[in-house]
């Protein structure tokens, strides 16, 4: 074989055989549900909604199948999404946050993950750096380089697990094309305050003008809707900074993260938003979605503002964050998605989850999320395994002395 | 700005606003039937399936939404697809072809233009070379360079509308990585014979020979089942050639376009199977695909083997070559898909089908397909549209003095 020639891509092939730390995790604990019984096992490891879809979902489905033509349910839609339901997403949006958005800012996409590599393809441009704040979810390193462009991870304030803006305002260059925030955010469950997300937009448009070109907010919400105090407030972003596109899914508000359901909103007020929203176009056509899923696009259509029971999510933290504090752990208050961060009882994440393995507890240590130190206990799973699991949780604060 | 600067990619960019013909004439004939009336615009442009989903599809989806737990039914599945499913798959494929295919060897994906493009960035480098035989689906251009790799076209046989082999032996070059081959094929609805397909495998595995390394066939099979005589055979091609893969799609045998539900196959006699099928995995990762829509992974396991009513897409076709035929047009016998190629009565396709837009007939030319001279007609439409359209096709060859 010539020796220059490769059979495959070797990033392709690298990412494919990536040992994921949340997979391996996964893994090792079907391995020892198998070996103790699954009841013996505590799983925290995955971010799968455990709550059913509601109900209206399964109804909108089974009555679309029964009145509307096959041909319709089932055909292509435009590439950009069915008009009616991008209408009924702009609306439901400008009813909620008052953002002036229209069905044609609105890209409909297979979901979260598909809403990121379309955005970023379509902007980002060789040697453009995209920036993010630690911790975060770890794909978004996979996205950005897949379209090309080098990702730089702004250190996480370990204090707060807000942004930190400091230490942004120091990294970001000319270079920076965009910057992807996640709020609610995975992996902390930490949602950016307000103050916080104003001085960010004040530094992103003193950088505008400083180096004279546009650099996009790329806000990643599949968690928006899960917040669980009356007084938690998600600021929109489109309302604080002009150059924003909202990636959202319904993955976690539906609990439908397998059918691949979600959209791009490029912000109106975005410079040269028609172009950028063409760029949109261009990149989902070249990545080949052709179309979000047609029969997903008319069901999510009819449940705007509905969501999964979340009360459950809601019940399963205040649990966690409950017990493990009076347990002696340091916990980040979670304000939403499904996530608590807490810090690791020695210094090594990696360790000390290898250590809680010895008491069945499947926990996910930071390091992959850019940020050393702690944990990450996915509590989307059912109360029940929650109560079971608190006295493990406790014998292993008191194998390190609390 | 800095001068430098691009707001977007260039390229996304371009293919957002790119007009294409097929869509334009599309548009056209909406505008055309606000005017005349739907019922007096014969358009013959997309190649959308007309006929409905069989019953079987609708009932499994119902059923699985009756009897199968919400969170496993919405959740997400391992990113190469549910292992029932695969299992299924493959089980379908070796009882129909006798392949050695197995449920490791497949990976569900959004359907074809996600099989495409998963699969030529799990194989492309930059610098590569990836072939194709005209006419051919346009996209594939797109797909090839979005891979960061050149797409060279091979001539058409305008004789047999065959793979024009000898042409291809000449333009193949050590540069060459790989080869997308369409049957039964979309514009022409030829199905490539086996014994084409047989000296065209003969022809990569002595240029592997000469270069070598592999060069991989990817066989684009969305219409597989769309062939309407018995004696017509589409040659299952890791059967013939092993570097291969098929980029399968349920969009046409199930009338699904829109699920975007389809799998690819990386043959098992592939050189490096288990590494190319990794970065498959690793392909699909990067481009932000997370698994194909889990519903429906379920509902074609269930209807494998199914199809739609293909019978009025013969019925269709018979009708209209017949009558064409009659009329002075050479047409391209069609064994599958549901196309009709028809050679123009001028030379200038564009000019041709302005023409018969004065008869309101909507046809697409064909120089998008890499091919002069032609005409594509989609008889995914009503019969009882063909036939109201046939004096307007008479009328069309008599403004040529047929």
């Amino acid at each position: 074989m010539a020796s220059s020639f490769q059979p495959y891509q070797a990033s392709m092939l690298a990412l494919g055989q990536a040992p994921s730390v949340i997979r391996e995790t996964f893994e090792y604990g079907n391995r020892r549900a198998a070996e103790i019984g699954r009841e013996n096992v505590f799983d925290f490891s995955l971010g799968n909604p455990s709550v059913p879809a509601p109900a209206s979902v399964d109804d909108s489905i089974c009555r679309l199948i029964g009145d509307t033509d096959s041909v319709l349910l089932h055909g292509y839609t435009s590439a950009v999404g069915a008009e009616p339901t991008r209408s009924a997403i702009a609306a439901d949006i400008n009813k909620r946050f008052a953002a002036g958005i229209s069905a044609s800012d609105i890209y409909m996409t297979c979901g979260a993950a598909a809403s990121l590599t379309v955005t970023l393809h379509a902007v980002l441009c060789p040697g453009d750096t995209c920036m993010t704040f630690a911790p975060f979810f770890p794909e978004y390193r996979v996205f950005v380089e897949a379209a090309n462009a080098s990702l730089t991870v702004v250190p996480a304030d370990l204090d707060s697990f807000q942004m930190n803006l400091d230490a942004f305002a120091q990294l970001i260059t000319p270079q920076t094309k965009a910057v992807i925030i996640n709020t609610p955010n995975n992996p902390t469950g930490v949602v950016y305050t307000e103050e916080n997300l104003r001085r960010f937009c004040d530094i992103l448009r003193a950088k505008e003008q400083e180096f004279g070109h546009p650099i996009y907010l790329i806000a990643d919400e599949p968690y928006r809707e899960l917040v669980y105090d009356a007084e938690t407030v998600v600021p929109y972003l489109p309302n604080l900074y002009d150059n924003t596109f909202v990636c959202y899914s319904y993955s976690k508000s539906l609990s439908l993260p397998g059918e691949r359901i979600g959209y791009i909103v490029v912000s109106p007020k975005m410079q040269d938003a028609r172009l950028v929203y063409a760029a949109v176009c261009g990149s989902g056509r070249a990545l080949g979605f052709v179309c979000a899923p047609s029969l997903m696009q008319r069901v999510v259509a009819e449940n705007l503002g509905k969501t999964a029971d979340l009360s459950v999510y809601q019940r399963n933290r205040d649990m966690l964050y409950q017990a493990l504090t009076e347990y002696g752990y340091r916990c980040i208050y979670p304000d939403g998605a499904f996530y608590l961060w807490v810090q690791a009882l020695e210094a090594d994440a990696n360790a000390f989850c290898m250590k809680a393995r010895e008491f069945e507890l499947l926990l996910v240590p930071s390091d992959s999320f850019g940020c050393e130190g702690f944990i990450r206990i996915a509590y989307c799973v059912t109360t029940e395994m929650i109560e079971r699991s608190l006295p493990a949780f406790k014998k292993l604060a008191e194998a390190y002395g609390k």
